[in-house]
């Protein structure tokens, strides 16, 4: 009896991977490099191999394996299984990821977005399990999103709905990358707070980040100059401490327009700046309450993900065994 | 065999109401005055007799009416037929709407909120006709919505669900009514509209406008007001031409975020300011471009209301029928 699916994450740096039980608990979970810059059938192999990796390691049979998951990033088809692009690794361009690991591996494949798997899985099997009604910012070097109704994910008529990230905070703002004006992303992600503070240290303001910003923190990735940031703000420094300010105030006027819009059950923030907790999550949830009806804030949890690292996995194997026991 | 519905729509000023067929018609439509200062039991009692009067005048003998749906303001809840306050009747608190109708009247009764039930008009009768996944915005004196999933309106945990006038569209923008900041009614709505013009007139800006706003506009309703606003911008006044050009910026902000939120099939506009077609459309349509992916931009079409008065009746006939027969 197939009762199995392996559920696979695909990023810009690692792939990770694991198999998940009927019961939406990974039986193992491996990482392994992506290794982008070799191109769609090199990552794509890299996946395939990933695949019977994990299942051997978990000493599941073939035959128990039902199926197997992608979470991509995006944007994509899930019906059609074929990703339009991606950012973060070169030579994407409306590659037809599920057919292909299909072919590869003997497996039936789906494919979803990487944020909506993470999302699915929070909402099944972690910190929303069982609420008819759960969205999830996913606060990295962007800010991705997930809507989750009834256990199942919200695509949208083009499977870009939930781009949670490029909700517009301010009509004559922070242009972002995506084209728009005043995305919360262009000011609450990783690469907008730390743009915020070199905006502030070229304007003259006082603060120890000065001196990492001339040395070594303008070599380090986005995620970890963030960590940075909010660890000078724990310690006292008073730019670090606004900056952290503001980024609860941005985020807070997001999930407030979320929640008057969908009256939801919870809210989960998750990834790295999410891991800052209560100094993030304190503010975040006082300016929530200032900022949308009173009844819509009692009822709406905002809490971190349970899953962490392990969500999107989770969260690629329910999206398959969903859409292929529907079908 | 009971197959018509009749719709109730309660406003501060008149109640609507008409018989409605499986068909989703109106068999007729009539309006009384609310006399909203009489108090809860007073209106209560007026829209008993508008409940005899539409039946009678459509000719429909009382054992062919399946029940009665009122769109009334909210807050309320649904599950409970119970209207918690409404800002623009004096005295309603906690009023058991639902149980209070069937007692006077006999029939199955059923509530929901007056912009939900609108909207579901829309979706399931109207320019939204058989879409999966169409939003409406009410552009009246505050700005209501309504989201309808699947020919069903999406309620929320506590009924409150697409509030979406409290969108905010700028994190330290206007103080709005709700409490909250930047929400794109104090904008655009025809309250925020009349503001804004209201403050750059004090501010000194030189309009043909100045004048009516020493004498008459003062006095006249809102909406009327801001009807005289887009009529002046029409014949070419610099300020009102400003003020028309930045609603369509602030709508559109909203409008972009629901896109990149939902990835909807379509928008409506509906309500008073939304009459001003082409000239609200147009920039409206065009902003909203530069504010959302282009995917989503193209998927959704941004269109007038097609039910205009009748549709709070007609909705509020559907809801109970969607209540009444799954039930």
């Amino acid at each position: 009896m197939s009762k199995y699916y392996i559920g696979i994450d695909l990023g810009g740096l690692n792939i990770k991977g694991g198999v998940v039980s009927a019961e939406n608990k990974a039986l193992n979970f491996e990482s392994i490099l992506t290794e982008a810059q070799g191109g769609p059938k090199h990552v794509i192999a890299r996946m395939a191999s990933l695949i019977e990796m994990v299942r051997e390691k978990a000493g599941v049979p073939r035959e128990e394996i039902a199926g197997v998951g992608i979470g991509s990033p995006g944007p994509l088809s899930t019906r059609k299984g074929v990703v339009f692009e991606t950012p973060n690794l070169p030579g994407w361009k409306n590659v037809p990821l599920a057919a292909e690991i299909r072919e590869l591996t003997g497996y039936p494949t789906v494919i979803e977005n990487d944020a909506n798997a993470a999302s699915l899985a929070e909402a099944v099997a972690g910190a929303g399990k069982g609420l008819p009604c759960m969205l999830m910012l996913t606060l990295g070097t962007g800010i991705g999103g997930g809507i989750v109704i009834d256990g199942h994910v919200w695509h949208g008529a083009d499977d870009i709905g939930a781009e949670l990230g490029h909700i517009s905070i301010c009509y004559n703002g922070r242009r972002c990358n995506c084209g728009s004006i005043g995305c919360v992303e262009a000011y609450a992600s990783a690469t907008g707070i730390v743009r915020r503070t070199q905006e502030a240290l070229r304007a003259g303001a006082r603060s120890s980040l000065a001196r990492g910003e001339k040395n070594d923190l303008a070599l380090v990735p986005k995620e970890a100059k963030c960590g940075h940031i909010f660890r000078v703000a724990r310690q006292g420094d008073r730019l670090a401490k606004k900056i952290v300010a503001d980024t609860a105030v941005y985020l807070a006027t997001a999930i407030g327009s979320l929640i008057n819009t969908f009256n939801p059950d919870m809210i989960v923030l998750y990834g790295g700046i999410a891991k800052a907790g209560s100094q993030l999550f304190g503010p975040v949830r006082k300016e929530v309450r200032r900022r949308c009806f009173a009844i819509g804030a009692r009822r709406c949890k905002i809490v971190p993900s349970k899953l962490g690292a392990q969500a999107g996995v989770i969260g690629a194997a329910i999206s398959a065994r969903q859409a292929l026991e529907k079908s």
